[in-house]
């Protein structure tokens, strides 16, 4: 699958994964499961989104010239979402850009962080703050890799396949309501999904790639709020999902009863649907006007209005997300 | 002037500088000379190359965020070279990119790091080790900000304007060759010059844009090991010019006495021609091998032929540069 962007192209290819030509960045968990697909001059960071930052970038970047990178050498990122973000901003950043090839392991950076070229890292107030968008030279896709997967990290990457079905392929919805789901064919069909958004709105300029946003504004706050230790991603953005859509109903923009319709797909795979009630609603609001879809701090999120049909609405008023949130 | 670039075009105005729309970021000698041109909600940093840090970047992003800047928000860069690459580099990543307007105050920025999208940070193991190439929607140059300039700024700007002459046009040899050389119309030959090496090679990958490095393999190195605490940075690259001439008459690529020319044309304007003997050999030439022009450590240098004519030159023995330096 070629993916086009304004800068050229890159191919995603599906295979199993040795070892790419570069150096090559990971975590301490694919590090540990995979030594044979790690090489000795690998870079190695602890596994988690708080690696997501601008102290481990900077600790990347000294270790690429510790081992003498040049412009010419290229980064493997083996690894999760924080891999692809954190070691992609490295490559788009170090001596200005350097190549980099993706090689995601996890269900959620295989659907979804590893295509796009969307990278970055996370400041103390909040997600991908800082970033760039920068396509990697190649994306390698090994399903294989989802066999060491801990169940709560399948679950995550099924909330994003859960995502594409709501909001632009409702046959996904019929073929991830089974627990035999079919791996390969479900990541290649929210692969396709993803490469189409992102070439039609490579930039989030168009109203289109914001699509991919769904469950995302209140997520993110989510996530932020309980420091990322809560939940994982697909968790948060879980709850992101069931709380817009209600939002989406509260504003007459969903058909009524769509809240438990999603709520329903996500429990399914054990995902959670509500948020906790100790978590502050004014906190929340705050979180999210510094979303970076949010303009001059008035509120825009992407909703649901039914199945497979999505649209950012802008201007979402403060009362009715804490009517939701409630 | 208009520059184009891959993602579109920016304008160059030549006017009295007022005050432009947005967040401006500049340092405190801009903000003590200049009061009426720096509005109250403006970033201030100190001045100065140790502000070009990941530091300061996450300062300038965490005041943004505090200011509730969006990505539709927009930077002014109002300051000399080290505001222009910083800033420039928070608006290449700041929200994964914000717009951003240059407005150089210093004769180094105006004819040098204002044009060409070039932004960046140091870090600790050497300049512009991290960054983009990311173009400014505007560039206005206001060459009225040089008359509070000090002399050894001036000077040190010249030195790059020297540089223009010798890698590219002589006739700018003979212009500056006077104490009451023309402010306005040496500025804007130098800009149209380096819009045109910019325009004809972005991303520095057609062994144009290099040129503009002559002086700079040296000159950085220098710096470096001087930790920007003995020379400005033309003072730096103007020494790097002269024994990088010396290089090349060494190598027997540019005509024997051009050394002494280079070097004539810069004592004139009370420039440095020679380095501190101090300085170790050995460690000169440890950093250069991690310049970004080097490949595979192999040295790599902009050398001038003669007056106007430039050329890249790679794998420049080390002993030759080991003679040159001595």
């Amino acid at each position: 699958m070629i993916v086009q962007h304004s800068q050229g192209s890159y191919e995603i290819s599906f295979h199993s994964y040795s070892i790419a030509n570069g150096i090559t960045v990971t975590d301490e968990n694919v590090a540990g499961l995979y030594p044979s697909q790690v090489p000795s001059d690998s870079i190695i960071i602890p596994a988690g989104e708080s690696s997501k930052n601008l102290s481990t970038y900077s600790f990347i970047c000294q270790e690429l010239l510790k081992r003498g990178a040049t412009r010419k050498s290229q980064l493997v990122a083996l690894g999760g979402g924080v891999i692809g973000d954190l070691v992609g901003f490295v490559a788009a950043t170090y001596m200005r850009g350097i190549p980099f090839v993706q090689v995601p392991t996890t269900l959620l950076a295989q659907v979804d962080s590893s295509v796009g070229g969307k990278v970055g890292i996370d400041l103390p107030e909040g997600k991908n703050l800082v970033g760039s968008f920068y396509a990697p030279q190649q994306v390698i896709v090994d399903t294989s890799f989802l066999n060491t997967l801990p169940e709560r990290q399948l679950q995550c990457g099924l909330a994003e396949v859960i995502k594409y079905g709501w909001i632009v392929d409702p046959d996904l919805l019929k073929a991830t309501n089974r627990h035999d789901w079919e791996r390969f064919e479900t990541v290649s069909r929210c692969i396709q999904l993803k490469a189409q958004v992102v070439v039609e709105d490579e930039f989030e300029t168009k109203g289109i790639r914001v699509w991919l946003n769904f469950g995302h504004t209140i997520g993110h706050a989510i996530e932020q709020l309980t420091e990322y230790k809560v939940h994982t991603h697909g968790e948060a953005i879980s709850i992101g999902m069931v709380i817009e859509t209600r939002i989406a109903e509260l504003l007459g923009f969903a058909e009524v009863g769509l809240t438990d319709q999603v709520a329903d797909s996500l429990r399914f795979h054990g995902l959670p649907t509500k948020i906790d009630p100790d978590l502050s609603v004014d906190s929340l609001i705050r979180v999210m006007r510094l979303d970076k879809k949010s303009d001059s701090g008035e509120l825009a999120m992407s909703l649901v209005q039914k199945a497979g049909v999505c649209q950012l609405v802008k201007n979402v008023p403060q009362q009715v997300v804490r009517e939701a949130l409630l």
